[in-house]
C-alpha cells in the first residue's frame, strides 16, 4: 500500500478541526503529513510542524507558497493531496488552486460560500480528474453506515418520516460583554462564514445525514430561522425546517446553537414501514432498531451481525466490539476511503463502491443548495422552497 | 377528609383509559366508585360493576339513566362527580347533562369536538359553579411540575426554544387486510374522533405540555399534516408544527402514529437562556437539567431538593425517591387536586393554588383551538395560523 | 368476583410501606380497606381511617382489639385478611394471632425475627389452612416475571452466573449529631429490626430475587458484613456475599445502605449459556436480553411478545405498553394473586399456577435462613455457610 | 518537540492490541513507527511494515534481530523505544533484552508471568535508567483521571466501598466442537498466558483501576474462581473477589469471560462518605457523580469544569466536549505521557507529575501480586490472602 503524503492548510495552534483531520488521517496508517501551512504566525507554524515531523523547508508561510513549493519538488516527493481546514470563505480559492496544480483535495465542509462556487469546483474536479473529498465526518461513523445499509437492504421498509436534529448550546457560553466580532472569530462573521451561521455550520450536517442514511433527496424545505444571541446581527443561531423528501417522505430538521446544555446532540430517527432507526452522535457505537411487534434492538459496532449487513460499517471499524470508537475514528473512516480511492486511481483501476463511500462533490453541492434554500424560505415568509 | 363518590361513563371491558382513571382515583384514597355505565352490554357492565363493588342498582344501562338514577338518590348518597371516558363525540353532550344535573365532572381529553362546544361548556361551568377537570394526565407527573416550577422560579432563564414530540408507532401494528372502520374503532373515524386523528389524540397533549411547563402561550402554528396509513382517508396520522410562542419563543411540535418502534415516546426539551430541561414520559421519574458551564444534572422524584423548588411535585409524589412511579400516578395526581378542589368548594373555602393545579376549562379550550389551528394551517398551504 | 375486605395493622401517618400496601391493593379493584389499627395515636388513627372510609367502629386501638372486634362481627362483614405492616419484631406474634383467629394474612417482609419463628408459622399456616402472603414486592414486577419465564423456558440456557445488587445511600443522609436510637427509629435497633440491618432489610430482597428468577437455590454463602455508619453498633450497613447455587451456578450478592448517591439501585444480571438478562428496579418496565452473536434486545412491558412467553407478566400489567408502571404496581401484582388465591380457596377450587405466583411461607423461611447464614458466615471468619 | 521513533514486536496481521498501540501512538503526533517485528511470517511482516512506512531493512524477522539491527544504527536513527505486544510468556525476556540494549520500553500488560520476573525487571529498570510503561489502557481515559482527582481533592470524602466489574461474554462465542487449544490460541493455554486466564487478562485491569482511582491499596483478597467453559482445564473463565483495601475500605471485584451478552462491560462504582462515582468503559466520556441530597451529576469530557479539578483529564482529551473519544484515545493518552517522560529524561529535566501519569513498574508488580493472591486464595479454600 502506497503511503500518501498529505499537506494541510489551516489547523494550526488554536484551531479545532484541522487537528482532528490529522489525528484521523494518521491513526489508520498509510498517510503521512509532509507539508503544511498551519498557522500564519511563523513561530506557531514551526512549532506545530516540528511536532508533526514536517521538514522545516515544507512549513510554508502561505497556501500559495505551499502550492508553489510542493509543485517544485520531484513528483515522488511532493504531497499527494492537500487538506483544507481554513475558514469557509477561503475554501473555493484554495480548492481551485490545489486542483489546478494537480493535487487531490480533502476539503472541510461547507464546500464553498455559494452554490455557484460549488458548481464551478465540480467542473474543475471533472476537468482535472483529481479526487475531491468533503469532510462530512458524521457519515464516517460505522453505525451510520449500518443505518444506511439497513435502509438499502429493505429491512426498514419504505422510509416515510425522518426527524434529524443538531442541537448545540455553544453560543450560551459566550461572554456578552465582549463585542461580537471578538467573540467567536470567523464563525460569526458573514464575510468569513457565509450568510448562514447555524445552518451552514451544523444544519448542513443534518441535511447530509438524512440523504446519506435514507438514500432520499430533500426536495423542498420550509424553514424558520431565528437569531436569539444578542448582537448576532443577520446571522441565525437556531432554525427549524420542515422537509419534503423524494418518494413522499416527510421530515423535520432542527439545528441550534442556543440549545442550552447540549454539546453535540446530533441525532436522527428514521421511521420506515417496517422498522425505526435511532442514532445519536454522542453514543456513536450503537444503533437502535425498533419494530412494532418485537423487542427493540441495540446493534453494536464491531460485531459480525453488523458486518453481514454492512461491509462499509465493518471497514470503518478499527477495533473489535466493546471498545468504543469516537469522533476521530469518523475522520479516519473518511480518510481511509478517500486515500484508497486515490490509490485506485493511481493504480489505474476503478475504485470499488466501498472505497468510493466518502462525501465529495455531490454532497458539497447538495449542502450549498440546502443552505441557500433554507435561507430563501425563511426570508421569504416561510414558503416551501426547492433544494 | 370527605370520601368523594365517583360515577363513570365508559371505561368498560375492552376500554383503556377509563380503567386508568379508576386506578388513579382509587389509589390515593378519598375517592370511591359508586355508580357507572361502563359497558353498553349488560353482562359486561355487571361484571365490571361487581368487581368494583358498585351496587347492582347503580350499574346503569345508559348515561341518561345514570344521571336520572343518581339525581333521584338522597344528596348524601348520590355521586359527587362523574368521570367521562367515552369517545370524543359524546363528551359535549355528557358533560353538559352532568353539569346541568349538578354533578362535578372529570372529562377525558379532548374536551369536545369543536372550539364552539368547548366555549359553550365554559359558560355552563361558570353558570353551574361545578368543578370541571380535564384529564391531560401528563401534567400530573411530578417531574413535569418540577420543570414548570424551575421555569417559573427563573432558574431556566428566559425560555427561547421548545422542542416537544409525541411519537407513537401504534398504527404500524394494524392489519391492513382488515377494512379501516373495523380496525381501530372510533379513533379512526372522523364522526367519533373529530376532524383530527393524530393531533387530536396526542398532539394536543404536546401542546398542553408546552404551555404548562413554559407558562407561555402558543400564539401561532404552521403545520404540515400527513396521512401515511393506507385507507386512513382524510384523517392525519402524523404531523409537524412550527410554533411561535408568547415572549418571542420559538418551537417545534411533532406528533406521529406511524413512528415505527415508538411506544409513547412523549418528550420535551425546553431551552432557556440559563438552563435546558429534558423530560421523557417513558422515564418519568427524572428530569434532566443542563447548563453550559456545569455538569448536567439528573433531578429525581421524591427528593427534598425537588420539594424545595416544587411543592406541587412533592404533593404529586406517593412514595419516597427511588421507587419509580408511573402513568397511573399521573392520573392519581390530577384526581387528588381535582378532589381537593371539590372538597374546598363544598367546605366553602377558596381552593389553594396547589389544589387548583389540574387541567380544566382553560386547557380544554386551548386544546380545541390548537387542533383547529393546526388543521387550518395544514389545509391552507402551511401558513402561520393563530391559535 | 368477590370484594375482599382488608384489615391493616401499621401503615399509619409517618409510616412508609403500609401506605404502599393500601395503594397497591386498592388500585386494582376487588379489595377494600374496612378495618385498621394504623397508628397507636388515636387522633392519627382516626384521621387515616376517615380518609380511607373505614367506619369509626373499626378503627382499632390495638392489634388485639382489631382481632377481637373483627372476630365478633358476622362472617360476611368481618375482614377477610389482615395486612401486617409493623416493625419486624411484631410480625411473628401478629401473624400467629391473625391465623389462629381465622384470618388470611399478608405479611410485610422479613417474615419474622428468626428461622424458628418462621418454621413455627409454617406449621400454623398448614394447620389453619389460611392463605399467607409475604410482601417481597419486587417479584411482582412484570419484567421480573418475564425474566423468570425466559429462564424457565430454556431461552437463557443453563444459568451459570448471577450478580445481584441492592445499593442504597440512605444512611448517608443521617444526621450524625443525633444519637443513633433517635435517628432512624426501629430499623436501626436490633431489638426491633433483628440481628441484621442491611441484609435483613434489603439483602433479603436480593436473595429472594435470585431464587425467583433463576429457579435455583442459594446453597451456601460466604459473606463479609461491614459497619461504616458511626454509632451503628453491631448492626451492619453494608455487605458482600459470594453465592453457591444449585446446579453449579455461582454468584455475587451486594447490599448496602452506605452506597452514596444510590436510591434503590436494586438490579440483577443473570448469565446463562445462551443469554444474559439485565434488569434494574429504577427502570422496571424493561428487561435487557443479550446474546453473544445478536443485537441486544430491550423487552418492554405490556407487549404481546412478552405475554407469549410470560402470561404472568401480562397478568401483572395494568396498562398497555409505553405507559410506565412503578413500585405501587408491584404491590398490586402481589395483592392480585394473593386475593385470587383466597377467592379460589373460598370457592373450593384449586388455585391456578398464575394465581399462586406470590411470595409466601416458603419465601419467608428461605429469607430467614439466608439472613442467618449471612450473619453466621461473616461472624465466623467468612467461611462458606449453608443456607 | 522531539519525534520519538518507535519499534514494535508483535501486533501483526491477525493481532488485536498491537494495532491499537500504533493507532494510539500515531494519533497524537510526536511518535513514528520506524521498525518492527510484527509477524513471524515474512510476507505478512512486509505487508504491515509497508503500510506503516517502515523501511524494508527495519522489518525484522525476530525480536533479537530487531535489537541487534537497531543497536547497530547510529543513535540518532535507531528507535527510542520498543512496544512489546506479544503473548504474556514472552514479555519478561523481551523487556529484559530491550532494557539491556538501552531502549525504553512500553509493555502490554500483564507485565510478566510471575511476581519474581516483575521484581527482576524492576531492578533492571532502575539499573538501566530506562523508561518503562505498562499498557493498562483504561487509566488513560480522561474521566477515569477525573474520578481519581475527585477522590484526591476530597470531593468524594473518605472512600469506604468499591465495586468494580469487568464482565465479558467472549467465551460464549467459541465453537465447542473445536479442540480447546485450537480455539483461542495463546490466551487459553497456561504456558503462554500464565496460570490465570480471566483474572490475568481482565481482572488485573479492574484491580489496577481500583488502586488508581481511589489511591488505596488492595491489601487482601478472598477469591472464588470458576471454570465453566468446557475443556478450559485448570484456567478460570470467571471469578469473584472480596477486597480489603487500605484505610478500612471494602470492595468487590468481579471479572468474567462467560457473562453472556456483555462486550467490555468494565465499570466501577466508588462510594465515599460524601459522593459516589460511577463510570463505565463503554460510555467513557461521562462520569456520574452523585450525592445524597443533590441531583445526580453527569460530568462530561472536555469541559472547563473538568479541567479545573483534573488537569490530567484535560491533557488526556484530544477534542472539545461533545465529540466522543474512545478506546484508542486511552492508548494515546498513555503514550503521550510516556513519550513526554522520555523527552524530559533526554532533556535532563525531571518529568512533571502530569507527564509521569502513566502505568509502569509499580503497577506491573501490583498486578502480578494481585493475580498470584487471587489464585492462592481460590485454591486455598477461599481464605483471605495478602496482595
Amino acid at each position: 500500500m502506497k503511503i500518501l503524503k498529505m499537506g494541510m492548510v489551516g489547523g494550526g495552534i488554536g484551531a479545532f478541526v484541522g487537528k482532528v483531520h490529522r489525528m484521523g488521517a494518521r491513526m489508520i496508517g498509510g498517510i503521512e503529513v509532509k507539508a503544511g501551512c498551519f498557522n500564519r504566525d511563523r513561530r506557531q507554524n514551526d512549532e506545530i510542524g516540528a511536532k508533526l515531523g514536517v521538514a522545516p523547508s515544507r512549513r510554508y508561510a502561505s497556501f500559495e507558497a505551499m502550492i508553489a513549493g510542493e509543485s517544485a519538488l520531484p513528483p515522488e516527493e511532493r504531497v499527494d493531496f492537500i487538506a483544507i481546514c481554513t475558514p469557509n470563505y477561503l475554501h473555493y480559492e484554495e480548492v481551485k488552486l490545489a486542483l489546478e496544480a494537480g493535487f487531490h483535495v480533502m476539503d472541510e465542509k461547507p464546500m464553498t460560500m455559494t452554490v455557484d462556487e460549488a458548481l464551478e469546483l465540480e467542473r474543475l474536479v471533472k476537468k482535472t480528474k483529481r479526487v475531491f473529498g468533503l469532510m462530512h465526518t458524521y457519515t464516517g461513523y460505522p453505525m451510520v453506515k449500518l443505518a444506511r445499509d439497513l435502509v438499502k437492504s429493505g429491512e426498514v421498509g419504505k422510509v416515510e418520516k425522518v426527524v434529524v436534529e443538531y442541537p448545540q448550546g455553544s453560543f450560551r457560553k459566550m461572554d456578552f460583554t465582549v463585542p461580537l466580532d471578538k467573540r467567536n472569530k470567523w464563525k460569526m462573521n458573514p464575510k468569513t462564514t457565509g450568510e448562514s451561521c447555524c445552518m451552514g455550520d451544523i444544519g448542513v450536517h443534518a441535511a447530509n445525514m438524512v440523504e446519506y442514511v435514507t438514500g432520499l433527496e430533500i426536495r423542498e424545505v420550509l424553514s424558520d430561522l431565528h437569531s436569539f444571541t444578542p448582537g448576532i446581527g443577520r446571522l441565525e443561531d437556531d432554525g427549524d425546517c420542515l422537509l419534503r423528501l423524494s418518494k413522499g417522505a416527510r421530515g423535520v430538521l432542527i439545528a441550534s446553537k442556543i440549545a442550552t446544555g447540549e454539546e453535540n446532540g446530533f441525532r436522527f430517527r428514521v421511521y420506515g414501514t417496517k422498522k425505526g432507526l435511532f442514532w445519536q452522535q454522542e453514543s456513536p457505537n450503537v444503533l437502535h432498531v425498533a419494530a412494532q411487534r418485537e423487542p427493540e434492538q441495540i446493534w453494536k459496532r464491531g460485531n459480525p451481525y453488523v458486518a453481514e449487513i454492512s461491509p462499509a460499517a465493518a471497514l470503518a471499524s478499527n477495533t473489535p466490539s466493546g471498545h468504543p470508537e469516537g469522533y476521530v475514528a469518523g475522520f479516519a473512516s473518511i480518510y481511509r476511503n478517500f486515500a484508497d480511492t486515490i490509490r485506485a486511481r493511481e493504480e489505474g483501476r476503478r475504485p470499488t463502491e466501498l472505497e468510493l463511500d466518502f462525501p465529495g462533490v455531490r454532497e458539497g453541492i447538495r449542502g450549498m443548495r440546502f443552505i441557500e434554500a433554507v435561507l430563501k424560505s425563511s426570508r421569504g415568509g416561510n414558503a416551501w422552497t426547492s433544494v
